[in-house]
């Protein structure tokens, strides 16, 4: 029997989260909170529960949800759009991204992906008969140069993946990033999968540059958003799609044969949430930014040094005055000896940079955060 | 843009439930119950949101409902394995199927199916880049000639898809059609996966002969297993797939990027039901058969024939003697002027057979039933 993935194992964030119970150390390597899901949100799903609102949901996502993500999107991003034409509810960003894939990546295509680049990416894209073009990022600001983007453009290059908030990085894509390349994709009629699951975390009041903002990009573009991120219970596994009518009508045929549609509890208790508690989104990044603030000045007196992070829940950090290992090895040493665990960057590259950077995630109280702080502060 | 799946458009299940819903309907369409989950599985869910169990799940499945899954197919088809190892959980059986399909089907394979099919086999073959021939069963009894099925067997052959009890007709596959099925795949060196979604529905003291009955079959299979169908809650969409360890880990690897994982409450309170309530599997099939054998009765003076169902909620109903409308046109005026939903089984066939025969779903209460039969019994 021939692997289709030869060289895939299991994704660093379970190799990770795995070693970490194993050897009871402080878990700030998978992006997950450590804190739960706000409480109105668990009595509105606990209610549909009760109410038995327990068989299948439309496969497009449930009506008064898909009305929500539409009156939300028009406050963040000064955007109107039909939500039942255009918003399609996944089992997680991680399906939406699989189903926008499928849907228009054919045998042969390429798609130019940015390293450090999300895991899932480039097994989703060869899975689909296409093949992943790496563009690196290097540090310590992880700029794209998009004079190296149009070098590598040809006549099989199908689609860009971007994703800003960038994990594991935490850059931007500013308002230039866009224009240059929206010019890129409608020259070359590409298509454009935007991965912004961290949407709603951006620091030092910096605008998250959607792709929902910039209306003929959007034209050639699937937007994917998550739920889990933003109503802290990755565990409910609830993300949508945003795309134009027409491509949204193509993933919604492949997502009905992936998964047909998501927990139904769930999507109640969401639009019910957004409908009731429209600041829990607006004060998504103030919170998060104390949070950053706060491992940033637990990491003051400490041997490491500190990358910047303008967004999602994540801050680097560079341990090149600490050790020698690699990457991988270090966060193993880490977890094993230290007690803390974090996930090393040279598995999102196709070919790993030999800087000395792993992902802290500060998606945890203060009390946690301060305990690693403490033991990495002693190396 | 060209579509990956040109002929394809929604689902004849979401098709049907649409127009039961527009013209107030009684919906014996979409297979789904209209009783709800037990209480105690409820309240496991609930007390799993409460207790703030809404992170990540493990990708595999949550190891306490992997540890029950495999107490569960021990006691019903008295075979032993390592659940941990072999099962493993995902976002309803449909995911199952897909990620499946993906894991064995390469470009230019072919892959058996038997009309009438459930609808998502053959997209799903399709965008792996396989080829399904199918095989078409017949009314009354839809048996499988598997003479028919060895001639078309080549060298470009990779699985066979089975599906029993099957769905839409209640017909089983016996311990002789497991026999030869056995033989044919292990001579061929096939792959097979198993739609068993109903296993725990079968009537009139049938035994539902699981590939996990047959450990040399099961050595070559994916056999595709629904909560949903067996808890009454559909729309929370948990399955799981079990096949042996190699087959399991290239699964596996390919799961963790189309879902990841599945709504971790749920699998919680699925494992605690498992754990005390053994009786609700076992008595399912005896509480279905209650509801088919009702609706039989509520039938018996109506001008349908009625054919046979051995398992599944399922009845097929043969309109011959009411109606010259093909069946796709008799469901939609059945829906709206006589106000039932029921499935045609064209959409079923790659080549529609001349039958006029429909899919009532008996997973309602005796009044729906009753309701739905009374307008039935008038035509
Ligand atoms: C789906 S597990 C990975 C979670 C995550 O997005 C991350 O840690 O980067
Ligand atoms: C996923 S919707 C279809 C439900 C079902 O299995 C059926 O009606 O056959």
């Amino acid at each position: 029997f021939q692997s289709k993935l030869p060289h895939v194992g299991t994704t660093i964030f379970t190799e990770m989260s795995v070693l970490a119970n194993q050897h009871n150390a402080i878990n700030l390597s998978q992006g997950f909170p450590e804190f739960d899901t706000p409480d109105f949100l668990k009595s509105a799903i606990n209610q549909a529960i009760t109410d038995g609102k327990n068989q299948y949901a439309h496969s497009t996502g449930m009506p008064e949800l898909l009305e929500e993500v539409g009156l939300l999107i028009k406050r963040q991003y000064e955007f109107e759009l039909d939500p039942q034409k255009t918003v399609t509810i996944t089992s997680g960003a991680t399906e939406a991204l699989w189903v926008a894939i499928q849907t228009i990546i054919r045998q042969g295509d390429e798609v130019i992906v940015f390293d450090p680049a999300y895991d899932s990416y480039e097994p989703s894209v060869e899975l689909a008969g296409g093949k992943c073009v790496h563009i690196p990022l290097h540090a310590p600001d992880y700029r794209v140069d998009w004079e190296q983007v149009k070098s590598v453009i040809n006549s099989n290059t199908r689609a860009i993946i971007i994703n800003s908030p960038h994990n594991p990085t935490g850059s931007l894509l500013r308002e230039n990033d866009m224009q240059i390349l929206q010019q890129l994709v409608l020259d070359n009629e590409l298509f454009l999968i935007s991965d912004e699951v961290y949407e709603f975390i951006t620091f030092d009041g910096e605008r998250h540059e959607s792709v929902l903002r910039y209306p003929d990009l959007f034209e050639r573009a699937f937007v994917v958003s998550s739920f889990g991120k933003t109503f802290h219970c990755t565990g409910w596994k609830l993300g949508y799609c945003t795309a134009p009518e027409a491509l949204s009508a193509e993933f919604r045929k492949i997502h009905q044969y992936v998964t047909f549609c998501s927990f139904t509890p769930a999507q109640i208790g969401i639009a019910s949430m957004l409908q009731n508690h429209t600041e829990h989104v607006s004060e998504l990044s103030s919170f998060y930014q104390q949070k950053r603030d706060f491992l940033i000045n637990s990491l003051a007196d400490s041997r490491f040094k500190l990358l910047d992070s303008k967004g999602t829940y994540f801050l680097l950090v560079d341990y090149s005055d600490i050790s020698d290992l690699n990457d991988r090895e270090f966060c193993h040493w880490l977890t094993k000896e230290i007690g803390v665990a974090a996930i090393p960057l040279s598995p999102f590259y196709q070919n790993p940079e030999q800087d000395k950077v792993i992902r802290l995630c500060f998606a945890k109280s203060e009390k946690t955060l301060l305990e690693a702080a403490e033991k990495l502060c002693q190396l």
